[in-house]
């Protein structure tokens, strides 16, 4: 390989926007500088249909200041795309790339990216172009194999912590039932991670549902009725993806229609869970006071709620990946791994071994009521968190007699 | 009013919390205790509702501390009510107080809690009980009548201008039409702080809903398409309190069954107006990326962000109270008067005032297309975010010239 000319690298974002992913993008760019080899960094716009299309900017202008400036804003700024390439499109991508003398191309993506330069990949070898590919993780799912976990994750885990932090305390103060709907279609990662929101013994979420476990509806009316009858109010979390015994999707059972994105994935946004769930627990318990909220979008582009654990790794993923392809010889994904209490060491992992597929929470992380987490995934989660976490804290309550006892 | 017996003070909150509702709760503890004539400052759980039921705690056990690590804390500390009383439920209060011989109370809280403060002082000089009641000001929703602004406000309004700033990101990165429901249901103040997460000129929202002007269907769906026509995405703020030209509220026409709460208002929370705004916009202007989120209970108790002048002034209202019923000789209501660029005062105003009342965005806020804000509105709102706003930046687009030109 060594045949590939490395004067013009190419990078692009697919997939959901992270908090982080520009970390990575930023990353990429200011190591492909520092190789005397490369004369140019472009970047494609809204990820591989900004190749297809020739939607190239020439990042190699842009000013350092401005480049740092832009790895503090979250979501993708090159823009992201949600097309996954076939054979036919792939075949244009080469094109492209040959066209303009394109050596290198790292993609920032999740398991839908990451399997598109699989296919990239493997298309440039079957066509004898000399090309290295390289994959750059980032999903807010924390879904993807190999890696401990996945840039994007832990800054939207934070924010879910931060929100049910706070949910609890206002249901603390006015007291029923609260349940918040999490983004995660198969992992309930970020779901589980309302559990880093909890403080004191008594906090909510009190339940946590996430799609690993099996959903019944009869089991929940009880947990929720149990968690009433003990503290008088009941927070509770919900992955978007949960599903019955059969796998069908709870969301899914109750959309009349249902609508696909391009990759076939069932599109579960909406209100539709959570309001669903809050008719279920007033016609089916009788509470009065029962509050939902579906976090949606906000809970992965929110602007200043950022984990610095994570724009740490985001920024060394995509400078990792810089180093490994050009001074390797092979195409990958570069992958995180923990290696202590807590710190990380990044390698380079075949991309087989993570394109298209999916990585679900381990039993030892679910407890086994199935609705709480377990300490080892507190162990895990939390120094992802990051310094400067908000602390909530409590008025001791010192009791007066009562006087008139009415 | 000289007779009054001010060695125990009583102080509680009421209505929905705020991320510095404890500021005032702080302030006006910590300013009690400095007076020599207060032995005794006491809480009342969950407001009026902790009064007749005698559930008290001594506040005056509490360390300072702990107090300034509760100040941070949002949501209201000693608990919240929806009661509000009437005038057997006032008798039962006076009871309570007279029992434990509390010359003083202290009531944080918006319009409803107001009225009850001013009940419970029109009652105490009619029952010739010899009581200072003092309403301390707080609301997300910012319509106070009298005061600049409230306390709870200005925190809100960040939350949800660092939600749009990152919304808008997301949107630029997968373009489309993105949604986003806001609370108010009367004013729209804190939908139209959306506008502040604007930076770049294409930026969104490039439409705001306020309940402050009727809204039209189809001139919803035109400006959607106009929108959309020029920029290739579209990014709405929509108040939940959104009602045709004959008051109707848009989210109560499709509300099958309406829920009232003990105030008989409405409750428009849940996903079902931006569900039903999504489906609109899908079904009759063919867009296929349509997506809604409803901020909710979220963007009121967040734990992590809050303005810091909104900390300052929620602290000094609490205070203000505490020396205005201690020296002065009249109950009433603290209000905020903004004297500068940016300062404040701080006064104290009849009950009548303020208690019931709801103040709405003045025209001078809202742009002549009424979808958008004025820079008046910016004006205003600005210096409340506090310091260290996140800010958002862009690559700049040094396109490279196309080769294939396909």
């Amino acid at each position: 390989m060594s045949d590939i000319d490395f004067s013009k690298v190419l990078i692009a974002q697919g997939g959901g926007p992270t908090a982080v992913i520009n970390q990575s993008l930023v990353g990429a760019i200011l190591e492909s500088r520092k190789f005397r080899c490369v004369d140019r960094v472009y970047g494609a716009l809204h990820g591989v249909r900004g190749i297809v299309n020739e939607d190239f900017v020439d990042l190699t202008q842009e000013t350092t200041h401005n480049l740092e400036m832009v790895a503090c804003t979250p979501s993708s700024a090159l823009g992201s795309t949600r097309d996954k390439p076939d054979l036919k499109y792939c075949h244009e991508i080469f094109e492209v790339l040959r066209a303009h003398g394109i050596g290198c191309f790292f993609y920032v993506g999740g398991n839908d990216s990451s399997d598109t330069v699989r296919i990239v990949s493997e298309e440039a070898q079957r066509a004898r172009y000399p090309l290295r590919v390289m994959h750059i993780p980032k999903t807010i799912d924390n879904d993807l194999m190999i890696n401990d976990h996945t840039p994007g994750f832990p800054s939207a885990a934070r924010w879910v912590a931060q929100a049910f932090a706070g949910a609890n305390l206002d249901n603390w103060a006015l007291p029923g039932v609260y349940i918040a709907v999490v983004m995660g279609r198969h992992a309930g990662f970020l779901t589980a991670a309302s559990a880093l929101g909890k403080k004191f013994p008594d906090d909510g979420p009190h339940l946590i549902y996430v799609p690993e476990r099996a959903f019944d509806t009869e089991k929940f009316l009880a947990d929720v009725k149990a968690t009433m009858d003990r503290y008088g109010r009941c927070v509770v979390a919900v992955s978007e993806g949960i599903a019955d015994a059969n796998h069908t999707p709870i969301a899914a059972k109750l959309a009349e229609q249902i609508e696909k994105d391009a990759h076939g994935n069932v599109h579960l946004g909406g209100g539709a869970l959570a309001d669903m769930l809050t008719e279920l627990v007033k016609t089916k318990l009788g509470f009065k006071r029962v509050r939902a909220d579906t976090f949606g979008y906000v809970q992965r582009s929110f602007v200043g709620c950022v984990s610095d654990v994570d724009q740490r790794e985001a920024r060394e993923v995509g400078e990792k990946a810089v180093q490994l392809a050009l001074w390797g010889d092979r195409d990958g994904s570069v992958t995180i791994h923990r290696t202590g209490f807590y710190s990380v060491d990044y390698q380079l992992t075949p991309l087989e071994a993570v394109a298209g597929k999916t990585k679900v929470m381990p039993d030892e992380f679910i407890s086994e009521s199935g609705t709480d987490v377990t300490d080892a995934f507190r162990l895990y989660l939390r120094p992802l968190l990051g310094s400067g976490m908000p602390d909530a804290f409590r008025l001791r309550h010192n009791h007066v007699a009562k006087i008139l006892k009415k």
